[in-house]
């Protein structure tokens, strides 16, 4: 038996030198450059199942604001252990009314399960066709990649919901913050929108955009 | 006024020939041969909200077994719409001491969010590296593509967690049923992994494997 | 000389049976059932020259509408040959005043190369910054895959660009289309763009949508 | 004991469920039309294990040719069990100063390994440098996807050598055939490649090539 | 009013928190190493319109060379934006006759459109079959990923063609140069090409070669 | 003559300044920090063709230990020049009765060409069917990715194969080691496996693990 023992060190040994530098996962070490592909690696040795694990979804986000909702990401630069995996996570907490307003992931599919109460969820084709639905606990909806969509509370009590993306970086373009939040001339957004000046004037007055 | 309107209609009728058939979506004709890509594309035209909602993961899964816990899928098979998208999930339940003994996914990356309970659970590494957790209510954790992982309910009450997957079709292969629920012959079994022949023919007795 | 041609017909056969079902290309058949990699192909010995080419851009698109613009697109749909190749195009032609509207494509990345006149062009990040230039003949600018950004012709003649794209199927969002052109009700899209009612049916008017 | 037999075989049947339609493969039947992602599948319940071997690579091909050597491929045409995996082989035979003429694979990477005799192998980069070395027995060498390569017997014995490629459909474009063996005009190809007319015209007669 | 205003800003910091590293486009600082995804990314703080815009193609290349032709890139190298982003242009000038002799562009496809002139293309597929066709002012061509192509100027006066890629970094390997303008021996070169050696030799001279 | 040189040294200066940085290889620089795509690339400059060989695997792994086998790799950390090329190779070698034990590629499929012997290969679906072929010398077997699988040499000589991967980094995980070799508490292995308590103790023995 210690025969065999010795025997099967010599295999270990043989193993994990060819697994030494095996690459399973890559860490994001997010002080690093980024690239295309995602972060450099964090030293897989000092890799714990800690870099795994994330638990800043746990809380609620503050829906004490004006669209009564909170977007609470784990995204590569949140939990860098998702970092060339190809997947994340987001939470999504609507208080009454609440709503995520129309956005786009530019670099994800989205897949939603409601865990509590009752959320109308919709997407547009490119096609100009709109899918809507209200979904309750324990349902689940799919946002094909890139298109507009959106998370309206219609129920009576808060709503909370989970939602996966098939990218550690899905990205995340809100329709009135890429219109109304920055410094692009109004007159540019009343030309490539067809909004009334005042109303483009007055969203940017809200939303604390200049121009 | 109107003249606008009828010009716009002429745009809206250029626009739309060209998107006509544009493929934002390709929900599955899952009656037509599979292809690697994914199934035939459903009739867009027939396409409506409910074939991006799906209701099968609302209710718990039978615990009632001898693992004390059930994973109900929602992959292409199961949720046509998710065809061609790039992802899907899953729900875990574990009754107390349940399991969900340790498998792979070979196609796809997990991430995994506790809803109720306490669930242990790990990944074993290409270097053999151990990496556990013990996780609560909103905490989340990844495990990287076609390693072998676990997830074991260590606390008092039932627990329930939601996976997500980055491909519609992340395919399932648990150990136990690979090794011991078929006619893999009980002498290669023990050939290939070492196992005792009395522990393989105890475990192909449970679990209705021949040979 | 014949001994040695007679030799290299043998290994030209020999090759050639080899090559016989190799996979260069994929010209659609548009009218087989899609799939999410694209169409199947049309029978290889039945494809010519003449399905790599597409003469629907050489005339400028018709601007007199609303927008003063013309998208003439080369995807798919329009030129099968594209096919599986992972590219494909569009013309641009803009009268005077002429804006192609705020739009994503929720499939690819693009590249326009201005051929005449003035056109400004910019983008939003998910940052929300934004990034515009005026472009004139010859000059080339890129937008990232899935963000928003519109074309508008500054200059006092008619402008004409190409555009290409990394993806046979590109889509074509257009905001104020999915917003407006619909039957999206009003109040939904109120809630979900913080747009006022007014200005809503305003545009729904203007578009053909209803609700 | 029975008891818990009869509970695993709930779960079994919970789990062969969710498996029953997971694609761990798509044998090509190749008799369906082709998609950009490959053949449709055959029917699963039909695969067997001879659907994952393939016998064509245990003889030489045929060298008594003008080439002294012969590929014979093991892409999904010939090995359908390839299909969607992602990976096919090839076998160099090549008698004394037999030669793989230059050639491109369009659609992969290539890794050689000799197994008898001595290869003098070499690639030309998009910069024009050249790598060359002659490889022996056991030694391995690598050529990046779409490049010019060649192989060449420069041992006094046979030699033989495998190849393996990252697509099931790696394509093979020989030079020589690709100028010279078709109908492509004398005059075409001497204004795109520089070579003198009687050259072309010799090297056409010699590879049945008109024009 | 002003309450809404402070309570958006709130939100405004919570999501722009989560975009602040998002990935949105990656432009090359093309001075750091390089990796198979690419460049590093140059820091998206100092990131601006300039960045995605390119004028290097407003004039055309110097075509008095023996080819009477030129090609311009706009690949990574030239244009640091377009890094991570999937997609290229070059620009061809073609005097009367000028031609861009046989090449291949390893790593993608490509779409041409003509803008001034005629210009015959063509490109041999793995079968060797040759697709050829003349084309004149808003005609486009496709050529699949990694064939043998060449573009001619057939018509009287200048010609010029826009081409682009689904790659950042296609490549371009010319035959001519990858065979005569290294020090690849002449001899090596006829064992692999069949060429004779008078017919190597001369070119070698007029490429610059050695060997 | 001399003239037609010079302007083609012109030609050809214009081309290789397109061409300097044209990426077709990245070469690791395995000292270098790791990325999700792979190493950052060596300076081209200094890449030789001893960059693209590898002679690690001319010589038979040693084979007296309890497996009676060896696994040699040519993975991208033994072999940097396959950095980015999308694959690998690793040489296997079996005294009689030598077992490469139940493993799983989590980033790769594998085909096997048999050298020598016979060797008995398996592998098992997510569906839990068993694919079981005896090769011999020149047969090839294709093994779908992240699924478990063996090789055990069932003749009665050495058998020698060599295997290819479409990934630089397939990754090796071997269900024993996996199991036994690491600190993995022998309750919680046996919680998730159904094996006996006795069972786990020996073969922790047997491998070095602990716990």
């Amino acid at each position: 038996m210690r025969m065999i023992r010795i025997l099967f060190l010599v295999v270990s040994i043989l193993f994990s030198s060819s697994n030494a530098l095996t690459q399973d996962f890559c860490v994001a070490d997010v002080k690093a450059v980024d690239t295309p592909a995602g972060y450099p690696c964090k030293n897989p040795a000092h890799v714990t199942a800690e870099d795994f694990v994330f638990d800043g979804l746990k809380m609620s986000g503050n829906t004490t604001n004006i669209i009564s909702a909170a977007v609470t990401p784990a995204f590569v630069a949140q939990f860098p252990g998702l970092n060339g995996l190809g997947l994340s996570m987001a939470r999504l907490d609507l208080a009454p009314k609440g709503v995520i307003p129309f956005h786009t992931h530019p670099g994800a599919s989205e897949i939603l399960v409601v865990l509590r109460g009752a959320i109308t969820a919709g997407f547009v084709s490119s096609a100009n066709s709109v899918y809507v639905k209200t979904l309750r606990k324990g349902e689940v909806m799919v946002f094909p990649q890139g298109l507009l969509h959106f998370q309206l509370n219609t129920g009576k009590s808060h709503a909370n919901a989970f939602v996966s993306f098939n990218s550690p970086n899905p990205g995340l373009q809100i329709l009135d913050f890429a219109l109304f939040a920055n410094n692009l001339p109004s007159s540019l957004v009343g030309a490539t929108t067809f909004l009334d000046l005042a109303q483009i004037k007055k969203l940017k007055g809200v939303l604390g955009g200049s121009g």
